[in-house]
């Protein structure tokens, strides 16, 4: 498998310092994504365009992008018509839209129903669509597996979010192990079902986005690879916990993603040391230590040099 | 899959403890075992019968044997004939005996070679069962996927030393990913090799013993569920680092493995919440914070009630 069939979303930036309350200065967080880009990483959601009332952190959305080259490498979520409007001011060219696949969820987490979500991106991705530009649009789909307070997620919910989504035009979507629950058999089971339901065209445009809370994000990217998946989330460091359980891991790191692809064939592009060492910068602006088992290990590696 | 289908030995007291400096008392490391047992794991090697010179650390191992019961639950790793008669004295019953597969870690860790390290597993066996007792043999095959001094191992070599050792009599082998690299493809082509050379029963008589320097341990530990191999060593709270990749690391935990496991649909009959208990605290006797994901996410879980 070459270089040109993975594809990896570093979504430390946005979804990693999104709910961190030691602000972060503008300056570090430029640092911090042109350190990202240094290791290799291609593709990069920076920031959210969303009301500072509800995420303070990302407040600088719009100063973080105009320090930041025009260009698909980068990319930004967007929650409502004025952060698109927002975003498009800065001649962003790819954005992210956000639902569920819980009603619980996406009532808790954005006050709509999941109908209500679909219909605002149909008016979105309209508006956001140009002749001349290659504008592009990513679909989040959360817990896609359990929900924290629906539980588990039948795979039927997901389908039919992800088909509303591809119906709307998304490009593509990134399903969502939202607390970090899944394992590999359930993702065996929803990739499968994907498959089945869109044809293997389908795992072009899916993205599979895993937190590691009880250990098992790797093993997923394993089972998700084995089906033909090689879209993968990941966020430096593991930057991000998990609301839903206060003190337990967040996302899948990134160094954990490189390593597991990088040792079995994959050719990622990304320098796994400078990776750990920048990680490490954004995690000590936090008051973290680095808990990512490849991060620590190669941070452990690079200092025994 | 069931209960009966799975077999976990828990390796934490004497392959998380050796390398520890900080001495741990008798009486803390008895509450240790008991801990664990109450938490309902059912095998557990508690110590080494090694030279305290060599592991001072573990120099109370017939302490500690006489005051646990005499039976299965616990075993204990033997590297010599002296070991033997002393866990022979206290009437253990299930010992180990270790080699590995690379000839320059067999020789820097026990100073022999592969081959000299085998004819005395010969007498030591030999020695040791007993026509009236069920006396039971593992033997240990350390570093089965790389070598920190020679790189990457021949599945052959690997295959060799497995069929030496069962041509020994060994009742069961434990193969080792000693410095945690291993990737769920390397588990997949030594798992099959290995159903290859000695037939599907070799499955119940192979545990795979992950490290989680890399962060690769679960998606190993599916690897090998998938192949039909259903026994792994484990560690409580990943006790035990890496001594080739310090501060990095160690076993894969007992707690992220149950995690899998009964996610998965196979009951182990072990309480998480309970076994993460009891790593927190001899973890804190060492001066250590609890790492391993899902004994994270299980204490905060358990705080959060």
């Amino acid at each position: 498998m070459g270089e040109s069939q993975v594809r990896i979303v570093e979504v430390g930036p946005r979804d990693g310092l999104q709910n961190e309350s030691i602000p972060i200065p503008l300056e570090a967080k430029l640092r911090f994504v042109h350190s990202l880009v240094s290791a290799g990483l291609k593709e990069i959601e920076v920031t959210s365009f969303v009301s500072p009332k509800w995420v303070p952190q990302l407040a600088d959305a719009a100063e973080l992008f105009a320090h930041l080259d025009h260009g698909p490498m980068y990319s930004a979520l967007v929650p409502n018509a004025r952060g698109l409007e927002r975003a498009m001011d800065l001649d962003v060219q790819r954005i992210a839209v956000f639902t569920a696949a819980s009603e619980s969820f996406t009532k808790a987490n954005i006050n709509m129903t999941i109908a209500e979500s679909l219909d605002q991106f149909r008016s979105l991705i309209e508006r956001f669509r140009h002749p001349c530009k290659p504008n592009w649009v990513r679909g989040y789909v959360s817990t896609a597996f359990e929900c924290p307070y629906e539980g588990r997620i039948a795979i039927q919910k997901v389908l039919s979010v992800c088909s509303q989504l591809l119906e709307l035009g998304v490009d593509e979507l990134s399903l969502g192990d939202t607390i970090g629950v899944a394992c590999p058999n359930e993702v065996r089971s929803l990739g499968k079902a994907l498959l089945s339901e869109f044809g293997s065209r389908i795992s072009a445009k899916t993205f599979w986005h895993f937190h590691d809370t009880w250990g098992t994000g790797l093993a997923n990217v394993d089972a998700a690879l084995a089906l033909g998946f090689t879209n993968f989330d990941a966020s430096a460091g593991g930057l991000g916990g998990c609301p839903y359980a206060p003190g337990a891991g967040g996302n899948l790191a990134t160094e954990d993603l490189i390593y597991l692809l990088e040792r079995s064939g994959v050719s990622t592009g990304v320098d796994l040391d400078r990776l750990a060492k920048s990680s490490e910068e954004i995690l000590g602006l936090l008051g973290k230590v680095p808990t990512a088992r490849a991060q620590v290990a190669a941070l452990a590696r690079t200092s025994a040099l």
